[in-house]
């Protein structure tokens, strides 16, 4: 009796690729880990499961309804998949602090699970890429990791983006210098919606609040500029008279501003967006939003902040920190979609070694071998097959290069070398097989620009 | 009011690493990658959630009552973990069977999730690395994927280890020369245990079956033989009269063991065991089990085999194949209590930059840009410390390197290196110090043998 066979499918909102998607994923996920190692930051790796109490130890929210609880008959039901990679920096900081060295700088990278409604270019599964720097109010520190960021999209060899930073103290301050402080988290909450439902919904819900017509529209301005320390001097010229907030946040915006110019940003990458909000609570100082100059409606691709108390929920010990987080999974799918995608090369293998004729295969494998010690990716094809059925398969995984061996080859020592995108081929020995093959490694990164 | 504070922990069964130990964990998964990809194996990544009658379509066993199984607030309930990536890969075939070229070639290495009692050195969450070939009966594929652990393992530099080889044909076959093959599965169950209870154990349990003494000697003889295929044909000369199973499953170990050498696997890392049984079900033919010579009791490190159709919950389409899986975080563990990691890095970054006055914090930041470009991994000291403050924290974090910048420096153009393992330190030009700390790249590859 033939079993019913269950449909190969996967849940809704979670995102797979074929195997030369795979492939350019992949490079993104190394040349950010390279690029992060770059700059000396250590790797850790938290499990996807944490327990319920220690996760959602803040609770309430979104992110309590998100979270994915996990059971299984031989036990626990007080665990859950982690939907970031804040929470769980925050719980091993606190577990590990002895054997930690501060200020700890750490990168992690790893997939995040969120139980959203599925829409396109979301995802219930997503990679995060997280830098953080626990352990240090130098504002020198908030001004490098937009200068990391920097060089990982130069890295990855994204289309132009800029980097925008802006500082909560100062909005904060800004906003107490003529509204009651107890209306800040309603402000915020307000002001964040700003790019979604624009100036004449915000200045609605402001004016709700009690907020005076003329003290809505200089709040809304205040929102809206964007440009450099220079010009914010200029808009707010008596900024040493105003409130402390107001004093401390510009001095950290000037700092910042100017230690990302000093780590070699350049200045059309970066600018001070007073509309930067990233949220009602959690941040305390600086924050960062990252965004395509062609590509706008995409949204910020990589945000984070300063706060003052990473782990307040875990020890009444302080630590203030600053971090950044690039959804990869996100980007990887916009990117993509707009068709800016590296995708010179569909195949791990540098070359495929064929056999002409049968008594060739351990020939091939031995040659295989010496490409393989010259550090070149290489493969046998090893079934009995026609010659044009092994090119054929050479071709459709793009396979940039065929070697083909037969009894001649195995008499004279040379071997015959085809370029399969060329489809020209010549008799040369191994080590210029090898010489040319090796031209072609990292060709994309050259390729692109 | 002070919150009550949480306890900072993770549930028990789960693995977190310090992160000198994820430096080395990370480079074990580098380079098992690395390796897979010199082969030409193709990438493929999984989501760590499957739906639950997809994951569970074989059912029953311990599999089954080991699953997490997941849910959200906002929605579904029929989602598991995955526990395993060849139940994944399997669906993965399937459904994407148009886009793929057969022979299907492709690595995958991820978490997997089983709700295990908790034991020493096993997991809840651990990583699995598996290559598998899909859509071929290629005997030569069957010893392809040992010559590629062997290779891995190279690289890894791990101890010396001998990879094992059985088929299941061959086997079943010697078993029903004299006892009936409806007491194969029972056989197998039993000849699966022979490592854990031992010979009169398994004697015992056999004569239960009501096979005879002598049959159940030889039987055990069988199980236990070691060594080369020369041997083999000694221990059965009469091989070429036997049944069908014997005679296709002895040429299959022929071809195999004779390929695994002519992939250049030295014959004394290898040797045909037919006490390795992998379970009941599932494989057909080639079967493999590695073992640490030195290690005995951790068992078998990387294990697979041949099986003839992966898909068939799926789809009629019968598609063969032959794979191994290493697992990564067991062996990681057992690696390390046997004191075989390579600890020689616990740092990412190869140089700190330290000021030795405030004024040249700003140089420091320049000439770190010039290391990175250098491709060296460097790390600026940002905070305005006492030098000896910032010389403590690069040894602690054990960087085996430090710059130390002042006004002479800058006007120099000059810079002190110091070698933080000698204490050495010499006032040289920048190319001079790129030279010596590139020099103490990859030293770990060299170090250990």
């Amino acid at each position: 009796m033939q079993k019913k066979k269950v449909t190969a499918r996967i849940p809704s909102g979670f995102l797979e690729l074929l195997p030369k998607e795979q492939i350019e994923f992949n490079k993104m996920f190394s040349q950010i880990k390279e690029t992060f190692e770059l700059f000396g930051f250590l790797p850790i790796e938290t499990p996807a499961v944490e327990l319920k109490d220690v996760l959602l130890a803040k609770g309430g929210g979104e992110t309590e309804k998100q979270v994915y609880r996990l059971s299984a008959k031989t036990g626990e039901t007080d665990m859950c998949l982690h939907f970031d990679l804040t929470v769980p920096l925050a719980r091993y900081v606190v577990q590990h602090m002895n054997d930690l060295t501060f200020p700890f700088r750490r990168y992690q990278m790893q997939k995040v699970w969120r139980g959203e409604g599925a829409q396109k270019g979301r995802y219930r599964e997503f990679y995060q890429c997280d830098i953080d720097v626990i352990g240090t109010f130098c504002p020198l520190t908030d001004a490098e990791i937009p200068s990391v960021i920097y060089e990982v999209f130069q890295k990855l060899k994204i289309p132009k983006f800029t980097i925008g930073l802006n500082n909560r103290k100062f909005i904060s301050g800004i906003f107490e210098t003529f509204c009651p402080d107890s209306l800040l988290t309603d402000f915020f909450r307000i002001a964040d919606k700003l790019p979604k439902i624009g100036v004449d919904a915000v200045r609605d819900e402001l004016l709700n609040l009690g907020i005076s017509l003329d003290d809505c529209d200089f709040l809304i301005r205040a929102l809206s500029f964007q440009g450099t320390y220079s010009d914010l001097e200029d808009m707010f010229p008596d900024w040493k008279n105003a409130n402390q907030l107001v004093r401390d946040g510009m001095a950290e915006l000037e700092s910042v501003y100017n230690g990302i110019l000093a780590f070699g940003v350049p200045a059309d990458y970066m600018r001070i967006d007073l509309g930067i909000i990233r949220g009602l609570d959690y941040y305390t100082g600086s924050v960062y939003e990252t965004t395509l100059d062609e590509y706008p409606k995409i949204g910020s691709i990589c945000s984070g902040g300063r706060y003052d108390d990473l782990c307040g929920y875990y020890t009444d010990r302080n630590l203030p920190g600053v971090g950044i987080s690039i959804g990869l999974s996100r980007l990887f799918f916009q990117l993509k979609e707009a068709g800016w995608l590296d995708s010179s090369r569909s195949s791990t293998a540098d070359v495929l070694v064929v056999s002409a004729e049968k008594a060739a295969l351990q020939y091939s494998m031995q040659i295989a071998n010496q490409f393989r010690r010259a550090g070149i990716n290489c493969e046998v094809y090893l079934e009995d097959s026609k010659l044009h059925k092994q090119l054929k398969y050479a071709d459709s995984l793009g396979i940039p290069y065929v070697v083909i061996l037969g009894s001649e080859e195995m008499e004279s020592g040379k071997i015959v070398l085809r370029n399969m995108i060329t489809g020209l081929q010549a008799l040369v020995l191994l080590p210029d097989a090898v010489r040319e093959i090796s031209g072609l490694k990292e060709p994309a990164v050259e390729n692109r620009s």
